[in-house]
């Protein structure tokens, strides 16, 4: 039916792709082979000490974000590269700065993260499968305090006297597994540790990937680490992970993983890639470090923050860049045809059939996302991502309907034609830049109470009525204040498919209300994590794996990874 | 009260050695820079094409091993660098082989594993921290089956009906955490997974682990991790991973990690350092990859097995020469003067204090070891690896000892001098070497019943007196003929520190009974493993774990780690 069921994949474009050895792709930016810790050919870790704080004064950050995510896929990561491109072929040096893939998807239902189509990083298979071990790095770190930890409630030396029904430390796995989400340990006997209910978030929701993702350095990643909040003892003081003297060897475990890996866009241009939170149950964007690290390198960065804008977008602006002081100067929001027919109520089987009425009545969708960046202070561009199913008549309805609103749009060919087809984007969005004379403005302020922080990104964010507190968020609350931690931004958990907390709410939900199940504390990282609706933060596998599908052949030539 | 007190760290002597790039010694062993996969500058994979049939044929593999260690450490990994340093200096170009360290020890009891003093592998720290990230994706892969598992016994689609109270696959993580050892995970209700009881072992007991060290190749590894056994249906019908559709994505996952890692000794030879597991509870040696790439890199290979000559050397022989066609051509025996004396009655807190009345007693521990050796049909070589609270007349005792036996001896200084310590030992073995004329002779046929093969290695290796089968062993041995398993090796779960299953019984243990307690199936690894005593396949944390001391600072120099 699609004219893009012929096309070759994601792996094979990928595969086909002669990579440049890594040393040159450095050497564009200034870096000298000394400074580079090769992964193999064509991924190298860089250095911390190349982090150069006046030329990222002088650096132009571009934020790429989305509508409400669908099935179907926006694309946005694909976006963010093509727009790279498309900067880099306007003589405009640019470094994507993107989040790592986590195997959890990987092998689940959505695939690799490293783009689509001539819009991608390489080489895609290694990005995807483990990297550089940083995620490894992390479930490691995570699970050495949570061993520790019941080692200490175990053994009688140096004993803290930790009350196993207070440890709110999980463990993590970086793997679809609904079967460690709830789960108790320390069973068989005395021996076996003392039993309790505990469980497993995917590693992508760690606080380690958090801390990572926010350190500035080795003494920073260290501090974050060691306040840690792991449970109270059994007269309820609070205990953390400095108490155990844990954080000097988990910031060792995260000795290669604290520093930022250069690979390659497949037209040679430099992409760093490094740390890898979800949107929608952990912060959503890349490490300080890694863009501190593209400002470093080259004038423009174009970075990516996960699912819709209410998710990334909201924790980029409110949390990232309160604790780097980033603003960037354009946001992109990525659209597409199929999504904003999905969300007028068109069925996912039929998005590639023209409907022009659902594609106006999912307009809604976007027009509140835009509205979300104009309350920052922000000027969008929007970024049609365009597919072969998409007629003109409905591109021409979005850009209709953008122009109404004021808001620069252009269509990205990106996925088809990589740098080529995302020139025009790329102009608007240095249009953008131009026009941009202040710093963002946040949603909140970090000095306002929890609950008035929560309610601010539920109404102005989401379009939520009202917040209700369900009993066990409640007596979170307390336990916020108790630790010191209300002065600190939040991370919502909430669904990446609706505005609202419910999955199943398209378009623009109103008149909704918000729930708060629980909150969890995040003290090293800086943050406590109101968990709405039915969050969880151990995903399950689908039906039907994705990793079913994938082989390697004796060569070492992997098929199947999508 | 010793001089050594005052000698720099392990750690400090790795750092403040000079290292080579690798691609020196790369090059010094005909690998061009083309054909290596650098990880920074001191570390790299090689590529399997290396590996070369005929090279191998011409090798001389050399083996070390040991007495019955102790909790004062014997110097085994530091005896092999030891001599590998030796050989070179005296012309012979040798590769070392080695397993790569597990963080259970590192965090644990027992630091790090890249040999001591002058004698070690650099870079310590990287080798002993997540090196190349081997270790992680054999966990990954593992754990991804477990996911599918519990995948297939929720989800309605492509259900196998598999019987969720039958299944033996656990989950593994590289950490010793006895609170993971028994659980039961798939709680919280009908959307988290069926329960059940379950638990983790650590990751150098993982079969994966055990399939990486035997597999040949990719699709060698392939069809291995295909025939993993994983429980029954309903009906009770045996399941196999490859059931599952597992195998191409697992294997995708140990990409990188079936590749040997290259690095090098202090003095600058070549170093292979591939594969992890342990000689109590999995089969204590190096993959056969590495073994077989250090074959093809250099005349001369010195290798090594985990603990004691009735553990790691025994399955070296009996399981991994078996499927891969090695003959080593010597077997190097460590011993000390201190574990001889602890063996002999003397308590650890006095083996500094001369002794030659509990010297002497200990000394039947040795004496059996080097019986089983000559079982082999091969000439064993003792080495005696000097610590300097020895006295002169203790270390005569051995020799003499040695001497009325007809088995080579040689006093090892290398961890004080490096290679110039051990080429009296190097010359011992070369001589040993020239001896050897015929291929060494298992200590039991494959082809046996696999309680005849556990009873050979029972009495003839041991010294046991007899074998009892607990009921749950009589079960698995049902199963184990089912699957069709009993016409290949066992590696048996049994405490290191004793030559029986009784961890308490120095010496040399005669008239015990060995209990078998159950047998675990690794039908892709292609063994059974009876589990004796006590044994966990899961450690725990000792009271104080080595991780409280260890440190990085901001520059990312790491100290604490021994």
């Amino acid at each position: 039916m699609s004219v893009k069921q012929t096309y070759k994949s994601d792996l094979e474009i990928a595969q086909s792709t002669e990579l440049k050895h890594i040393k040159g792709i450095a050497q564009s930016v200034g870096i000298s082979e000394d400074d580079l810790e090769m992964y193999g050919k064509y991924k190298a870790k860089l250095p911390l000490h190349l982090v150069n704080e006046e030329k990222i004064a002088q650096s132009t950050l571009i934020l790429v974000t989305a509508m409400t995510p669908t099935p179907a896929g926006e694309g946005k990561t694909t976006t963010s590269i093509g727009l790279a491109e498309g900067l880099n072929k306007l003589g405009k040096q640019t470094t994507v700065v993107l989040r790592e893939p986590s195997l959890g998807p990987v092998f689940g239902m959505k695939g690799g993260a490293a783009g689509g189509g001539y819009s991608q990083v390489v080489p895609m298979e290694d990005i995807n499968l483990h990297f550089t071990g940083d995620f490894a790095a992390i479930e490691k770190a995570n699970n050495l305090l949570a061993a520790l930890i019941d080692n200490n409630i175990q053994t009688k030396t140096n004993n803290l006297g930790i009350d196993p029904r207070t440890v709110e430390w999980k463990r993590v796995m970086d793997m679809n597994d609904r079967g460690l989400r709830n789960i108790v340990t320390g069973m068989g006997g005395k021996s076996g540790g003392m039993m309790r209910e505990t469980g497993f978030n995917i590693t992508a929701a760690s606080e380690i990937m958090a801390i990572l993702c926010l350190a500035k350095d080795i003494d920073d990643l260290k501090q974050k680490i060691g306040n840690i909040y792991i449970g109270d003892t059994f007269d309820g003081k609070a205990v953390f992970a400095r108490d155990l003297g844990a954080q000097g060897a988990m910031a060792a475990l995260l000795k290669d993983a604290i520093k930022p890996n250069l690979v390659q866009t497949l037209e040679g241009n430099p992409a760093i890639i490094h740390g890898g939170p979800f949107a929608n149950i952990a912060q959503g964007t890349n490490s300080i470090i890694a863009t501190k690290m593209g400002m470093s390198l080259t004038p423009y960065v174009v970075t990516e923050a996960g699912f819709g804008a209410d998710l990334g977008a909201e924790k980029f602006l409110n949390i990232k860049c309160g604790y780097a002081g980033f603003s960037p100067k354009a946001i992109v929001v990525v659209a597409t045809v199929r999504a904003l027919k999905y969300h007028g109520g068109q069925k996912l089987e039929d998005l590639k059939e023209k409907n022009t009425m659902h594609l106006v009545k999912g307009l809604v969708n976007l027009e509140k996302h835009l509205e979300n960046v104009k309350l920052y202070g922000v000027q969008p561009v929007v970024s049609v991502n365009r597919f072969s199913s998409d007629s003109d008549e409905e591109i021409e309805i979005v850009k209709e309907r953008c122009a109404e609103l004021g808001v620069k749009v252009a269509v990205s060919e990106g996925w088809e034609h990589g740098g080529e087809g995302t020139t025009q984007l790329a102009e608007e969005v240095l249009k953008a830049v131009e026009e941009c004379t202040q710093p963002f403005k946040p949603v909140y302020d970090w000095n306002w109470s929890v609950e008035d922080k929560i309610e601010a990104v539920a109404r102005k964010v989401y379009g939520a009525r009202e917040v209700e507190f369900l009993p066990k968020a409640k007596q979170n609350l307390k336990k916020i204040a108790r630790i010191g931690l209300s002065d600190k931004p939040i991370c919502i958990a909430k669904t990446q498919n609706s505005l609202s907390d419910d999955p199943h709410e398209l378009g623009r939900p109103q008149n909704f209300t918000l729930t708060v199940r629980e909150i969890e504390i995040a003290a090293g990282a800086g943050f406590c994590i109101p968990i709405t609706g039915n969050m969880l933060r151990m995903p399950g596998l689908p039906a039907v794996p994705a990793a079913i599908d994938m082989d390697i052949d004796n060569n070492g030539k992997i098929s199947g990874l999508s």
